[in-house]
């Protein structure tokens, strides 16, 4: 509710000028007072014939007594007064406006640093937390494929990511069916809610829509009970509108890198199955990389690059004729000649996609040695591309402890004397400590048979 | 700029009856009249001794004359003339809150439609059409590896998509190297200018901005000279705040998409490279499958699965040994129904891969034949993919008419006449229809050499 005090307005300088003024017109003294009675201008005198109320809306704000001509002033003040009173109500509709606008550039300007849906519904709740008080938020999504409303991003003790809710269930299932933002301040005596982990007393959820499909909720809820107001809820409705179209562009684009990198791991396991015996070669090399560069701190950017490469190093056996390449017996000088070129056809391919060209250095030379005795290029030391050091070792390492056709498996025990002994000729002694490192925490996923 | 009319204050009820009892008050007659002298209250008397000015902003907007007394009239009004320009001012700012906010959620809802670069400005492009006067249009973005300014989208004759300006020239140009946005009203006499196509008068230039990072710019002008408002321009940043942030995710979903898209082509055609006798048979048989499917009316989304899957369809050759896939001679029975696998493990290999699933039919099928004796399930007519009966006579057209190692290429008459006749057995009609119409229209990109 907006108010307008009297007494500020009989205060005023100009309105002051002029009560004056009119007061040296009337032939009788005059005096104003608010509602509760205390005087505001002139002096009261309870002797004085006439009262006259000043009102707005219908409601007294005050009174002017005096003779009969006082009238003209309880007029002036309720005029004055109700100037006031729009004046008031327009501003404050110009300030929520203007909150909105901010909140609606603030959150735009946020939400495009990502197009990782995860982190993408961590800024919408943590935009929601600074605007609203509640002790639990999150944003469930709906898995078009289970039906389920998964969690994706959460604060609280009461919903955790990768937990859901059946289809239709809860509050927030029942919010995603109407496309409809409720309130329920008074959880337990709602029928459709679901009791979880934590007791909670008052809750908003607010569907997230592109056009009328409704793609999730975002929901919140507060362990003791409080009276969240519609002006709260048109706050996280105007949060979720900005927000779906972010979230659903993130989980778009998630999508595509998911099938873009399943295909071509799927293409290069392919590849990789000519050759019966190196079965999961490709997957295992990727995860030992990966763990690696994770202990030598790689960027995340880096990382994704190892990963694709790691996924890639052996494209370029597919320029290699079965005669060669699934050769049992010992290959000729000729035919170990032709086995090299596979990084160099590894090349070849990935120059053709633009944006791969970046993983070449990386793939090109896996078999490089650090003391400049490998191939293609006898680079040596750091001239070798970081993450070809990393994935030499993980392809060492999982060729020894794997079966091939001439040879049985090394022991892990061996392999790992062998990785060692090599450290500093053969391998960077950085990523060879790397990858005891990421070994003794257990971040290899090899089975410790010994 | 705002004006607050003295009649019309005087004329409201409320005033007029104020006005009323105050001059009962006084005891000269008082008379009220606009800056122009008209008569607003009371009757004009040259020869009353005082006249006080009405005053709002120092401006005076009309006088009160009469007696000495009459200068409480001129206050009160003054006073309520302030109080209605200030709630007047306020009120426009609440209106134009509003307008910006019903802007930004408009195009919010709008652009969200899409997550292509070109149909995203396009959007862009009308709403600021609807919003704005303009002869021209554009949305330019910034291409990073060549450092261009590059039209993306446009309306009007000034500039066409795949223009472009060369690094922080013109005036566009500028407004990226500076970040901020411009009006320009006298065009010719602006040393920046780089005269185009048609010569224009009148410009604004407003950056497309992610965080402090220019990405493009929107641009709008006018043949005709008219003058942009700062107003103007704020409605054009609002635009720019709101979709830069959508072409940027637009952008970034585009070169995923092209990166997805390449690979997988890459792949193939190494895969398809191990017969060196069937080189650019992939990408041949990807232009004729899209051509026919344009022509049959596929959806978009349609041809986007025929696309991958004709890029896909032979990958199942990967599981064939050098030996057999690469035989000079005659195959045995044996090693032809091993050939005869290759739709199999192509199903076998796209079936790791979520998202290509809905490929798998229009692959795994393209060796069936129409009237039911193909490989791998004797499927017949309808009961095939429509993609797979595409792929089928795009696949045998250009095995027909490219030399393999057993026999040379067909002209291209004979290959015609060939798919001619038969239609209705091997092929579907309506497809060989289809490919006999894009032929004609010159879509099949082949070289008509007869
Ligand atoms: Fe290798
Ligand atoms: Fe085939």
């Amino acid at each position: 509710m907006i108010h307008v005090s009297l007494q500020r307005l009989v205060l005023k300088n100009e309105v002051n000028y002029i009560i004056s003024q009119i007061t040296g017109l009337i032939n009788t003294p005059v005096f104003i007072q608010d509602a509760e009675g205390m005087a505001l201008f002139g002096e009261i005198d309870q002797y004085q014939p006439f009262r006259y109320p000043v009102e707005i809306d219908n409601k007294t704000i005050g009174w002017v007594g005096g003779g009969e001509q006082a009238a003209v002033l309880a007029s002036l003040l309720s005029c004055l007064a109700k100037q006031e009173l729009e004046k008031k109500s327009i501003g404050r509709e110009a300030l929520e406006k203007y909150k909105e606008i901010t909140l609606l550039y603030d959150l735009a300007e946020k939400l495009t640093a990502s197009l990782d849906t995860a982190e993408v519904a961590q800024l919408v709740i943590d935009e929601a937390k600074t605007l609203i008080a509640a002790d639990n938020n999150s944003v469930m999504l709906v898995n078009e494929e289970t039906g389920m409303l998964e969690v994706i991003a959460s604060s609280g003790k009461e919903l955790h990511p990768g937990e859901g809710l059946k289809n239709g269930t809860g509050i927030a299932g029942s919010v995603v069916l109407t496309g409809r933002a409720e309130i329920v301040n008074d959880i337990p005596s709602d029928k459709r809610y679901v009791p979880g982990a934590v007791r909670v007393s008052s809750l908003m959820c607010a569907p997230l829509k592109i056009k009328d499909r409704v793609i999730g909720v975002i929901y919140i809820s507060s362990e003791d009970p409080v009276q969240y107001t519609a002006e709260d809820l048109k706050l996280l409705s105007a949060i979720a509108f900005q927000a779906a179209a972010d979230i659903e562009n993130a989980r778009l684009y998630d999508s595509l890198k998911e099938t873009f990198l399943t295909t071509v791991y799927t293409l290069a396991e392919t590849i990789e199955k000519r050759d019966p015996y190196t079965g999961g070669h490709t997957k295992r090399v990727m995860n030992y990389s990966i763990a690696i560069g994770k202990v030598l701190g790689l960027s995340d950017t880096e990382i994704g690059r190892l990963e694709l490469a790691a996924m890639l190093h052996d494209i370029g056996k597919i320029g290699i004729k079965d005669r060669i390449l699934l050769k049992k017996g010992k290959l000729t000088p000729f035919e170990f000649a032709e086995i090299k070129m596979h990084p160099i056809y590894a090349e070849e391919i990935l120059n053709h996609i633009k944006h791969l060209r970046d993983i070449v250095p990386a793939v090109k030379h896996h078999h490089e040695r650090y003391d400049g005795c490998g191939y293609p290029e006898k680079l040596r030391g750091d001239g070798i591309d970081i993450k070809a050091r990393i994935i030499a070792v993980a392809d060492a390492f999982d060729a020894m402890t794997t079966d091939r056709p001439y040879r049985k498996a090394m022991s892990l025990q061996i392999a790992l004397e062998e990785l060692w002994a090599n450290s500093g000729t053969q391998f960077d002694p950085e990523v060879v400590r790397a990858f005891f490192e990421a070994f003794e925490k257990d971040e290899l996923l090899v089975k410790k048979g010994w």
